[in-house]
């Protein structure tokens, strides 16, 4: 049985959302101060141990359990010539993860991680946005729901995708959300060419035209210019949300599928960390649009939860610092 | 028995530098191509491997032996007023470290690395380079010794200080070697306010007009205005070299330490990774003055190798990724 059978019912989740423990944040703050270091000169570490306190509502947090959650889906909209590489990767990749030899399997070993790939219906693409929606109400709630129910108990959770030609309905929804068109938004993606970039603007710029009546919306936005991976990591933030569980954002696909949380509620992004800023053009300005500032910026653009999972040793050395060090009076320093 | 017991000899060695394995270069660039992903799209995470790769001179690399080398050392010109902290927390932050307390033995083993403090006549402070050198050439000498002994075999280094005062030196250093003075080089450090800035600021300048018959050598800047930990990250930093094993390089003090190598060789830190570019505002204008590119930017400025040993997860990723991913050929992927 889905989570959410009705828009309406999604709506009201999306703003009904529980906010982070401020006792934590406090007793965090105290035992920060007295830690052997100069005041914040562990600068961002600092902040994301504090950050993840107070989401899991734990003075000293726990990275016990982290779930890498990857969903992958397919697009009507690749029809359009606006990818580099052919939709049927999209399974073959999946097929890859599944068979351990991929980045991300490698990135989420390295980090202590357990990884989980849901592919959504890959033999049916969501329908291409510049002749109608996407997906129709019920195909994007079923999703979200699929999102939802990847949530299990766990102490932080990665988002990421695969989905050849995704970066078209990021940028579409993107410029749905937060105006500008295709030429704001579209970037070369997994690295098509100034042609396919040609048509990949053309074609955000028609499915924003052809969907203008529900831009006001951006649920509608998710349905009718996303994709199914996207609509499940909307759905699987939400939850976390209602779990306050912590959560580490991937790149430009990730960022966008969760930014109408953001525009439905001024703090529906507070539980999440950007884990870095990718190279794909748009993920920059999105995350200054939603002020989101990443942890890394290393240049990377592959999707798969590849950048959120690097960011995963980076949390690890935060609460390892914040939990393991002495205080001035425990190590007998000149305070 | 020291490795260094001459100007001349040390200055030969910097100048007789092994190079990266060029063979190793061009396969791992093929291997790279073939890997299951956009090309590129790993970003930085592709050059770290293939950096790893040349100067490990292994095809595939390993870190099964990561060293953090970590120097403390105290400065004369600290009677000047310079730091918020006084001189005697040097040793009781060596003392921390040796009871596992500090930040760095949380980051240590958080990315499965060795720590090894080496504290370094931590009771005879330099002299006062702004009333005369820092260090006679044999003192500086020793101190070059020590670092290059403390180099054993290892799949990779980090190098970091505890000193107080000792971006101080640092700054100097950098004025030395790539002018400027004290009001551009000068930080808050551990947090000075802004009168012991202006002091800070001073004792640069005057350190400069004081030794600019020898600004010309930039091993005898690093004697005059430098320090014992940071002439003992400069040995160690060679002595990596020589065996061609990688390098973190640290914050300010650790990246002014080792300056003098590029300086006296156009290639002398091309064995090196900037780690992270600090808080303390000198940093980001040193690496710049150096064509360092950081991988990390996290506001820190705590120094103990704290970045370097930040970045080793991120190193460890990038290996695993180029180590264990398939290929398209392997995961039969439409190339």
């Amino acid at each position: 049985m889905d989570r959410y059978t009705s828009l309406a019912a999604l709506r009201a989740a999306c703003l009904d959302l529980p906010s982070e423990d401020g006792a934590v944040a406090a007793e965090v703050a105290a035992r920060e101060a007295q830690l052997t270091k100069p005041p914040g000169s562990l600068g961002r570490l600092e902040e994301v141990a504090s950050f993840i306190a107070r989401w899991q509502g734990r003075t000293r947090p726990m990275l016990d359990r982290i779930s890498v959650l990857v969903f992958a889906g397919n697009h009507g909209v690749a029809a359009q010539g606006v990818s580099a590489f052919p939709a049927e990767i999209t399974a073959q990749m999946v097929a890859n993860f599944a068979a351990g030899g991929a980045a991300i399997n490698q990135l989420a070993r390295n980090a202590g991680a357990d990884l989980k790939v849901t592919p959504i219906d890959l033999d049916r693409p969501t329908g291409d946005f510049t002749l109608g929606p996407a997906m129709s109400e019920a195909e994007f709630l079923r999703a979200v729901s699929i999102g939802a129910a990847a949530v299990q108990e766990a102490d932080l959770i990665c988002l990421g995708e695969m989905g050849i030609a995704n970066t078209t309905p990021a940028a579409a929804i993107s410029a749905g959300l937060f105006g500008g068109g295709g030429k704001v938004w579209a970037g070369r993606g997994t690295g098509v060419d100034d042609a396919g970039l040609d048509r990949k603007r053309l074609a955000i710029d028609r499915g924003i035209l052809r969907h203008t009546a529900a831009i006001g919306d951006p649920l509608q936005v998710a349905a009718r210019l996303g994709g199914r991976e996207l609509a499940a990591m909307l759905g699987a933030a939400l939850e976390a949300r209602r779990q306050r569980i912590p959560v580490l954002l991937d790149g430009f696909v990730c960022t966008a599928a969760v930014a109408p949380l953001a525009r439905l509620h001024p703090e529906g992004l507070a539980h999440t960390i950007a884990a870095h800023v990718s190279a794909e053009s748009g993920h920059r300005k999105l995350l200054v649009a939603l002020g989101l500032r990443p942890l890394l910026d290393l240049d990377m653009r592959l999707g798969e939860a590849s950048g959120a999972a690097l960011a995963i040793p980076i949390v690890r050395a935060a609460i390892a610092c914040h939990n393991g060090m002495a205080t001035f009076a425990e190590a007998g320093l000149t305070g």
